[in-house]
């Protein structure tokens, strides 16, 4: 039987769990992976054009697990009413093939790239952060507020959004967190004194959010809106100021802001920082750029916790998605029986 | 909402529609998405190779659908008690990116498989063909031998394979139908006097089944065992003296049968056939070959045929497996719902 996880289990678990400790979790689960790195059979995504939106497919095993995220991003869903962002999820026994998982990944991309922020933030950032600035405020804003609330203790969040009611939406869905959402007029406004920025706004073209001089002194970046060829939010010039750390480099030189520069100026990868093989920030004044385009080990990390939840809460329906030989060359016998 | 179709949905619709029906429907609707090869935007499968299998995603799509079929190939599943080949499929929406349809893809594929041999036997055998060989008689076996009785009317089936069991298992499967399955101690036995041959055996090494001097003349061949590198049954010679029709070239030169020639010996892709681009057979005497590893375009084929069986008989399981969007950028809004 595969155990199929809709939006309103994962709900469920969350529920259970709480968030904080989902988002903590998530965290530490793509903190081991990372750091056992050399465990997996990598390969960037397979990313299938459409007309008006991309469908990508992220494969990624070790001895144990495939995870497959098949991830679409359309940006004229919201006019369908539709998030734009939509994606589905597979863990299967590397052993025997067989599917042991099939779940809705939209949340639950949501919920691993505020806890792989976190992480990055943790890694990279300043200690005792206090302020962060976001800047684009969609759907994934919560996630990001909330994994740096709860998870690293900050409680001040300057937003800027092109859509003043994003960030009124932010506002009113964390409005029981005691945490300060600071609505900004302009993106200098937000990141005044930010200890961490967060960049995730949805333009579809080579963008430059902010100047050189607009960045305080120390900042760490969460780059989050390059995700594919020819979208960037960051000054080139920045990136040669800063130290920048990306996923997986075949694909972030090809998705990422890195797409900017020579790629000389990438200084690790992230599950280098995570062993401790390459030292993240070495002094108080450094710039940190941790360049996300999000990379298929998340999943995996992320698939494998909420499988291991599932199980732990018993949610989900349980469906034979695979048929059960009595003898393994008598497939006809399993349709007629 | 997204329709799952289990093992037992699959076998439910089967038998509300019937076999034969099903089968025709299959093999109507891989010609019709045959002719209309350049409406796909197409590629080869991405495979990840494990210690002991195979994992390999199969996307596809046109204006309408994105089609994926995720397909594992273990060869010593069969000691596990599990089938050699599992699959999965997801049907979506390409203007959106929204799921429409998963479905277990195990049956699926044995179903379409035996429909699209019977197609490439219709196109290309000599009219009226009255016996079929069976070299292999595993787990696709079954559905070769009725496709080719109820859409083609051969009655005779000759199988050879090294295992005397597995044509014994087809022998009592089939025992309801007005068919001849002829037990064969050798493959020359097995090899007289037939119209059509299929290969498939699951040897993982270049094998040649049968020398050039054993081949009937104007026999078609169905060559089903080659689908990776270095996994063939034909002799290279043979290759050279007959017509080949392949699925998609650049997946088929890498996996198929003609991996072993040089590539000016292939005559055309399917589509060119299905749509009189290319002539099939020229003369009776004429050697066909069909070198079939598998091509999505069959998997979107047999999903939207299924998709359309599952609401048409409402069958399957409905699950919220993508959040709805009351305001699209409000995903954090669904989770504390």
């Amino acid at each position: 039987m595969v155990r199929i996880l809709s939006v309103e289990d994962i709900k469920r678990i969350v529920a259970k769990e709480g968030l904080q400790s989902i988002l903590q979790q998530l965290l530490d689960q793509q903190l081991a992976d990372f750091k056992r790195w050399n465990d997996f059979s990598k390969s960037s995504r397979h990313a299938t054009h459409g007309h008006n939106g991309v469908i990508e497919l992220m494969p990624i095993h070790d001895r144990k697990y495939y995870a497959l995220k098949y991830a679409s991003d359309h940006q004229d869903n919201p006019s369908k009413n539709q998030f734009t962002v939509i994606a589905q999820g597979i863990l299967s026994d590397i052993e025997t093939g067989a599917p042991l998982l099939i779940s809705e990944m939209s949340l639950l991309t949501a919920l691993r790239t505020g806890a792989l922020s976190a992480l990055a933030s943790q890694l990279l950032a300043n200690p005792n952060p206090t302020i962060m600035a976001l800047i684009g405020t969609g759907a994934q804003a919560e996630f990001q507020i909330l994994a740096h609330h709860l998870l690293l203790g900050i409680n001040r969040f300057q937003c800027f959004d092109t859509d003043p009611e994003a960030v009124q939406k932010c506002c009113n869905n964390l409005q029981n967190y005691e945490i300060d959402i600071i609505p900004c007029k302009s993106i200098t406004q937000a990141l005044d004194q930010a200890n961490i920025i967060t960049t995730m706004t949805s333009t579809n073209q080579k963008h430059i959010l902010f100047d050189v001089e607009q960045v305080p002194s120390g900042v760490h970046i969460n780059a989050l809106g390059a995700d594919t060829i020819g979208k960037t939010e960051l000054d080139p010039h920045l990136l040669t100021l800063s130290k920048i750390i990306v996923e997986y480099l075949p694909q972030t030189s090809i998705e990422g802001e890195v797409q900017n520069v020579p790629l000389h100026h990438v200084d690790a990868e992230m599950w280098e920082v995570a062993s401790n093989i390459v030292k993240g920030r070495e002094h108080h004044e450094e710039i940190t750029i941790f360049d996300g385009v999000g990379f298929a080990i998340e999943d995996y990390s992320t698939l494998c916790c909420f499988y291991a939840l599932s199980q732990k809460h018993q949610i989900g329906t349980l469906l034979p998605m695979t048929p059960k030989a009595q003898n393994p060359k008598d497939l006809f016998g399993i349709l007629i029986d």
